[in-house]
């Protein structure tokens, strides 16, 4: 008789943002009337930008024609977008790279989420507190956590990092010594960055204790300020410690579109094993290929044009960013982030809990974010507004929540 | 200190396409004047048909306008393309499927290789031999197996069911009671079929022992005799016991433009726990759903234009599948598959093994197949040729084969 995998059912409830979608979903039926402005989930809205449109239109006709048709990817990715990537992120910032290090995939959801498979069971992982979920939950499934802790709203076996006002929503280094660390910055949901110096010093630890940071660095494009680095690999030594994640996502309008890659460098190894050959293994037995017309539309985004439209972009979404940021500072709230991300970070007024404030927000105002709870324990009293509005809604929904006050 | 997944390091060598791709890019080197000729990897050759393109072209225009854009899709796929699935290839034959029990993938390939993520890691496998590679790698990589035999070329802990000219390359019920069973029909890689009554066998014997069937319908489209199953929820008591995987590759051309789609009915249950609950949330947590340019060109797989042009597609591979068969019969060779399948299997002449005969036909033919040994133990002596070329290459290769005799 077949047995289910049982991590799966240490997993409370369902998905973070699905919960939003059915309270969402249901108050809209409840009053049809209203016009919600959603400024919750991370989902961008402006359109693809028309150098991309065209490098689409471009491949789609290739694939109409048996000369230029493309089958099969190669598994790690065409070596057009992988050196596309290597010029265009790194070498562009003083770091080296070779095409070999750098795995396109269909997005860092799922990059985030599969990297864990190439590590044991026994691996004890650490992350940020509040934190995208996707980093735990995939550790929870594969096993390498014990129970949900209700009460405490923590899996057991797990590191958690509290980020919180009084660190600058910076993680301190931890009294117990993980093997994995997830770090993400700017940060998702806080919004927040470190220095390279900051960074500098969890690369150090990393080497020192023999730990792998996992990177996600999907909201870099949004850097603003000098002393934030845009890879890890600015830090001497992350190549014998860690992976980075990367997506087009947020710098170029790649939600629906779905492309993403992953750096693993040759110089990561335990012994004689290669991380970089464990995750060409993984990527080339369970994975097929990013879509040949995205590959190319990615390509785009490095291109000159591509370059200048998608700036004009990320500048729109960070206008938003500084209308939600100054419109709640001068509403008497509380609030970080919004300087080198999309992402405001809020207190909750008059001690409501995240969920109560989220209600609130929707009945009062019409206006969806996310509960900063929904993204650890230490989200709690926080919550989160994103930028990637219209500049319309964005200052619509500001204007409504200022209202409130 | 941080551990890799040593289950990884069970597996032996690289993946068997990748090792064919180094030989003949080693051949090609040596001989750049030849002219080589592959129908090795089962990728296809015809480009996309016309109302495929259509559909990309318009849903690239709609991504370029923010009124059309579309960000995040539904994790699940759009409900466009699964109603279009549920009519297209179950209602049409006489099977009910609700929406949500179908669920979009970046392709088949993805899917056989992650649903065994849903299963406890006690469950025992049974896998066909010869094999696609993926089933029994990624048990593997997931922990599920034992070490590699290099002697036997068999996994520790796997059930191997042989299938060879003697029971018409379809397994028998095996002798050790197994949890998951992989079934592939029409066949990867042998091209046989089973019958209905075959299959309904299979159904009832996993109901009684209470094992679940992962069914790949990959080669569905390919299916020309009357008795042969086209989804395993044509026999009774299947939706209590089997998952059904399909692709868009094989049938409408997108190895290069990635989609595919997994069943899991909701009666699949083991007590409380659904399957199809447990797959929702592995989709919803280490995937970010297709690409909507992508499933809007799978919805146009499923229109009258789309239907017309394809068959046509698939007709024009099977006259390729004809040719190989009808010529290597004539030449003498020992052959099946073929007739509801786009795969040739031939056994080798003068007692080969599979890679003998690979590096006798790439080396005076010039023409690229692959071993059967590649697919497991009971592979070795056979050897496989694909329909998905063009059929100028197709006659050409038959032709080089004939004059070796």
């Amino acid at each position: 008789m077949y047995k289910v995998n049982d991590n799966y059912l240490k997993l409370p409830g369902s998905y973070l943002f699905s919960t939003i979608a059915k309270k969402v979903a249901a108050y809209s039926q409840e009053h049809p009337d209203r016009s919600i402005i959603r400024l919750g989930i991370g989902d961008v809205t402006q359109p693809l930008a028309p150098a991309i449109i065209d490098a689409l239109h471009k491949a789609v006709d290739e694939m109409g024609h048996a000369e230029t048709f493309h089958g099969y990817a190669p598994d790690l990715g065409y070596e057009f977008l992988r050196s596309a990537i290597v010029k265009g992120d790194y070498q562009s910032r003083g770091v080296e790279l070779s095409v070999d290090e750098i795995f396109v995939s269909d997005g860092a959801k799922c990059d985030s989420g599969n990297i864990q498979e190439i590590f044991s069971l026994d691996n004890k992982i650490a992350v940020c507190d509040p934190v995208y979920p996707v980093y735990v939950d995939t550790n929870v499934m594969a096993g390498r956590t014990g129970k949900y802790n209700a009460e405490k709203e923590m899996f057991e076996g797990v590191i958690y990092m509290p980020c919180v006002e009084e660190n600058g929503f910076a993680p301190e280094l931890p009294e117990e010594t993980p093997d994995l660390i997830y770090l993400c910055f700017p940060n998702n949901p806080t919004g927040s960055a470190i220095t390279r110096d900051q960074l500098q010093t969890w690369v150090d630890y990393a080497n020192r204790v023999g730990a792998v940071i996992i990177y996600d660095a999907a909201y870099e494009a949004y850097i603003s300020e000098e002393e934030v680095p845009h890879t890890i690999y600015e830090c001497e030594g992350a190549k014998t410690c860690a992976i980075e994640l990367k997506s087009f996502s947020k710098n170029a309008g790649f939600t629906g579109t779905r492309l993403g890659y992953t750096v693993v460098p040759k110089e990561l190894k335990q012994g004689d094993v290669s991380l970089n050959a464990l995750w060409a293994r993984r990527h080339g037995t369970k994975f097929n290929g990013a879509p040949y017309i995205v590959q190319r539309a990615g390509e785009a985004v490095y291109s000159e044009e591509g370059k200048e439209q998608l700036k004009k972009q990320v500048a729109y979404y960070m206008k938003n960013a500084k209308t939600i940021y100054e419109g709640l500072k001068s509403a008497g709230y509380s609030v970080s982030g919004g300087i080198n991300a999309p992402y405001i970070w809020l207190k909750t007024p008059d001690g409501m809990t995240s969920w109560e404030f989220f209600d609130y927000l929707l009945e009062k105002a019409n206006v969806v974010g996310t509960p900063g709870s929904g993204f650890g324990p230490h989200g709690e009293g926080y919550f989160r507004l994103t930028a990637f509005g219209s500049y319309e809604n964005t200052v619509a929904a500001i204007d409504r929540i200022k209202a409130l006050s």
